[in-house]
């Protein structure tokens, strides 16, 4: 008997260490502050920390670094730990960053010869709990490769284009063979999910077109009932099959724009599982994002609930 | 028209990422001090902070890591770049290391697939610096795999067993194929050297004997004209055709051994170009040694001549 999920993400996972001086290059920052990384597992932690019962699908390596990560998940953000599997060889991998700018780091990525959580197999999961939890989410990072890529087609057949399945449009140049491949695999993964989130030039490789309405009417027309366009400084285009609005942008200080979309990931399965209109649950996620931005580091910046409330009151007071 | 050098090392070289926090897991720790890591880099960084004209033959990643190294070695460090080539594709390796406990170290090592310095080739380093430099110091570690393994025996080929060309018996399972191909590559480099040194394991590996006695006959046997052996706490046996002597430890409070060997190392040098006995050599070596293991981090803490005097004459009132 296992207690019941809202939210199961599925994809990548590993270690930041993101430098603590601002505007340092790799040549001048001295200090590096670890974190738990990933967008998809910094969606369940965020939704974690937003009051729901999140697990991610995926794999560390068996090192400190994953030993790390696996309590990292389960003592401080309270992410349900049971799909976190542990590959026998492969590395944890890190990402080195230096805020240079904070808005735009730099990265050098280990995940070399290849990410523990590329191998996960549809053994490695319970697909009852794929079937039927209220929310999928599943990163586009995770169709790269195989075998990875094919364990995410079986749980979205499996799943039957249940609502709530959300596929992050996330996506990586360098995870990918090539980006003719990554318009190929992601493009046809549309046609499995309720939900797709992403900003314009992932649209672009998802559905070959950039511009917001042009990408929503795609993603609407192929049947996807929720289509979310991060447009940075000019909002969220939010369009369903009846309506669609322009959220605008919540102002706030911006340090590092890293993890500001996983937390806008995990606001939004918490606005859809509260039964918000879509347009109220982007809002919530939006000020999620934002006060993300406005902190260094990612998954130990997730807001609570009372935070982005705060923030939200505070900006609608300003406007 | 370069100016000469003293001492060229060659083999690896890296960016070190460790725990500011001693005694604390990988789970425990939160932040990590970025410094210039690799054995034969750190001995050429120890050389010329005690004045030495000193080079590495090595080669970074065209990446932030790779740039913050030839950086901090060219400016920080004072050691000379000509050598440090830029591999292509290949990244900067790091090791991110939890001092858990500090006096033995938790490492995980990101050099995967390969790391850039072992694709050195003859064609990037001036062979008449092989030969002339009054002394080269090769990393066993170079030896471990292909081309910088054939590279390594080129340059030793040029060099004749010109004094001193020293061979650092540094031995790391994990970058080698087995434990047996270590031993037949390093223990073939012994007759092209003539000053060996290594602690009781790596004396087993090289010579197949870790007894100090045992593992010096067969090192002066073959021809070494200096051998030196780490015993630890038991102290340095420093062995020559003539003679031999083991040399205390200097007594200091341990934060962690990293580094303490380069330091050594670079020390060793320093005293065989000042035209010290060996003995007297090792004294030196010893203690600059020490100095490091006081200290937390590797390239950063490498002694001034100055300092090294400072702990000798201090010990020595001592005891």
């Amino acid at each position: 008997m296992t207690l019941e999920l809202d939210v199961l993400t599925v994809g990548r996972v590993g270690v930041d260490l993101y430098a603590e001086e601002l505007h340092a290059s790799f040549t001048e920052a001295r200090r590096f502050q670890k974190s738990v990384g990933g967008s998809p597992t910094n969606v369940a932690v965020a939704a974690a920390r937003l009051g729901l019962r999140a697990a991610v699908f995926t794999k560390v390596g068996n090192d400190g670094l994953g030993a790390y990560v696996r309590h990292a998940l389960a003592e401080e953000f309270g992410v349900d730990t049971r799909f976190v599997g542990t590959h026998r060889t492969l590395q944890t991998p890190i990402v080195v960053a230096a805020m240079d700018p904070p808005e735009d780091p730099q990265f050098v990525f280990y995940r070399e010869p290849r990410a523990p959580d590329s191998t996960i197999v549809p053994d490695e999961i319970d697909l009852d709990v794929v079937r039927t939890v209220p929310i999928l989410w599943i990163s586009a990072g995770a169709l790269a490769v195989e075998p990875s890529r094919g364990t995410a087609r079986i749980l979205l057949a499996e799943r039957g284009r249940r609502p709530h399945t959300i596929l992050d449009l996330d996506y990586r140049p360098s995870f990918w063979t090539s980006a003719d491949e990554a318009r190929r695999e992601i493009g046809a993964t549309i046609d499995a999910v309720t939900v797709a989130v992403g900003n314009r030039a992932e649209c672009e490789i998802a559905v070959g077109a950039s511009e917001p309405d042009a990408a929503a009417n795609v993603l609407v027309g192929r049947g996807v009932e929720l289509a979310i366009v991060k447009m940075g400084g000019d909002g969220v285009l939010v369009a369903t099959r009846e309506e669609r609005r322009v959220i605008p942008p919540v102002p706030v200080d911006v340090v590092s724009g890293l993890g500001a979309g996983d937390a806008f990931g995990g606001a939004l399965c918490h606005g859809l599982l509260a039964g918000k209109s879509p347009f109220e649950a982007v809002e919530f996620a939006n000020a999620a994002g934002a006060l993300v931005a406005s902190r260094l580091l990612c998954a130990d910046a997730m807001p609570t609930e009372a935070e982005v409330w705060r923030l939200m009151e505070t900006s609608s007071a300003r406007s």
